[in-house]
């Protein structure tokens, strides 16, 4: 039985793209080799390379604004470091927005370099928030943001105007809502949401915003480096990058970010509605802020913990145990995620409500 | 047709390992999901984790004598910077071997960390061979050195023996030969050789070396808190470490790095000796250092390159050209290169032997 897959991340991907990449392990592009065989240098990979890096500006709408869109290792986590050494200034000064463990992350490996400013933080409410008021320093030398929040299930609606850099951890919604991605000079996103497998993670870096820290940078966490040899400063993790082409090819051919954004916002309607009219839930965090990714709810009585768990499972339902920091239930909704898979969902919580009360 | 892979890495790896590899992307473990849907703290996947990291100790011959072995992200590229960061004391001193291109990034990339000290190169022959007669200052805080130059064809044939931490990048040959693996403190390598696809690096490290530098070691950086995370400090490379462990179950099951040792250098004797007999061609490197994975000649004439390289292609040989800062061609034969391929390339050299003098 094919499962019903709410997994936080790595996640679900479009069916099609498993069948392709599973075919290519086999035989890539009819060459008598594997995908995993091939160098990286080969023309057939480059043509990969070259064609994932293109339709990332492509699909985001930057095309020829002065971006490159770079397929590095370590996931957003090495990213908190190489923003601080490409971005902040020796002696200079950084603002963070502080809504959850990974904007905590990212400012805990930003504070060695310089001064940190947190613009704003919602950890006293346990980040069920996003903090709209704050103001940005104008002579910090970047703002950064996260922008939806994995483990709390909130996401920000709008980002701030301002005159510093801005950066932006889109790790777990990049491509599945329009935004104007030309107001951001940095976006980084580890790959296992929206856009492949755990393995790359995805830098689109505007190169005006470079070269400009006065640091020493080591030459791996340099961005200048990777653009300069095309995201082949070192092998490049070539399956999570084929198959993030693939996805990147199957989000295209639905019609780009807005056709998805559509479906993101019927699958999010038809949960946050069930969760707000059913009698035995709670939505967790504040209603303008939910994320259209991740939404987190729990049971009014944990003493029905038993009852819906039994259910969600027997309908084939995974992943929707909350992450330990918030508990209750966490339904991760990515690109790939069927509506159908939704409707299974709310159909069990209906069902649940009626054993309950009946 | 199937080719004869001999590229230098990515490279082959065992035809067991891509049919299982491509079937867990349809469907892992009977679970119902793909491998790249699963998230990496299932109970699945963090058991294909403790057995990798396991059975690398294992096969190494290192259990119990205080290591760990980690799966990473970033290459050896990025070990080049974790080294120093881990290792180098502040206004320590390093030690290093200058064996070629990667031993040269290592360099670079420990340079502003305090005082490398570069113990031997073979910089002036191009790297033809392996420097043997030079000390290690009793001071340095580690030894640095490249078991195995893919780009040139050497390999170290021994180790030095000093009493400061011993760190070696062994990308291109870990697993292939039978070592003391104890005499060294770190180990890293990238795994696309003789363990898994680009996308993952093996570090193996004795714990006893770490906590010393006195650093402010960014956390994505420190070995203590991916030892600490046991392996999971972020997002693991899920579909390189589980094909790592394919990789590695199948080495074990042939007999482990003693059985794997003789095959190697069976296939290693059969292309030298070819390349010594056949009147056509020349070994590049010293031959006490000649590399068993990486065989690197060139045509006495260069007239003859068309003849050669039409005839090769034709026997569906692929991935033997040179590195361009060596030229001429490189045959890797790496673990799990048949040497069924490696007689199909002596007899390509014997054939265009025949045909040239005929």
């Amino acid at each position: 039985m094919k499962k019903h897959n709410y997994s936080a991340g790595p996640c679900i991907l479009p069916q099609e793209v498993f069948e392709k990449a599973s075919q290519a392990i086999l035989d890539f592009n009819n060459s008598g080799l594997s995908i995993l065989e091939i160098s990286h240098r080969s023309k057939d990979f480059v043509a990969v390379m070259d064609e994932a890096r293109a339709l990332v500006l492509e699909l985001l709408g930057l095309e020829g604004k002065g971006y490159q869109a770079l397929f590095l290792q370590g996931g957003a986590s090495l990213e908190f470091l190489m923003i601080p050494y490409n971005l902040m200034k020796i002696e200079g000064k950084a603002a963070y927005l502080d809504t959850g463990t990974w904007a905590s992350g990212a400012i805990k490996e930003a504070k060695p370099f310089g001064e940190t400013v947190i613009v704003a933080s919602s950890k006293e409410s346990n980040y069920t928030f996003i903090p709209k008021d704050y103001s940005i320093p104008a002579d910090a030398d970047y703002f950064h943001c996260t922008s939806n929040n994995t483990i709390f299930g909130t996401q920000m609606k709008s980002f701030p105007e301002t005159n510093v850099p801005v950066v932006c951890d889109m790790s777990s919604d990049i491509f599945s809502r329009t935004l104007d991605f030309s107001k951001f000079d940095i976006i980084y996103a580890g790959a296992q949401k929206n856009m492949g497998p755990a393995g790359t993670t995805l830098v689109v870096v505007k190169e005006e915003v470079l070269g400009k820290s006065g640091r020493t940078i080591p030459n791996i966490l340099n961005y200048e480096q990777h653009i300069a040899k095309e995201s082949m400063y070192n092998t490049p993790p070539v399956f999570a990058v084929y198959t993030s082409l693939l996805t990147l090819q199957w989000l295209k051919n639905k019609g780009g970010i807005a056709a998805i954004e559509k479906e993101n916002e019927s699958k999010a309607a038809l949960l946050y509605a069930e969760i707000d009219r059913n009698s035995l839930f709670n939505g967790v965090v504040a209603t303008e802020d939910r994320s259209f990714m991740n939404a987190t709810f729990t049971l009014k009585n944990i003493e029905h913990q038993e009852t819906f768990d039994a259910l969600w499972k027997a309908a084939g339902i995974s992943g929707i145990n909350g992450h330990r920091s918030v508990g209750g239930y966490r339904a991760s909704m990515y690109n790939a995620l069927p509506i159908e898979s939704v409707q299974v969902l709310v159909d069990v919580m209906k069902e649940f409500e009626n054993k309950i009360i009946k």
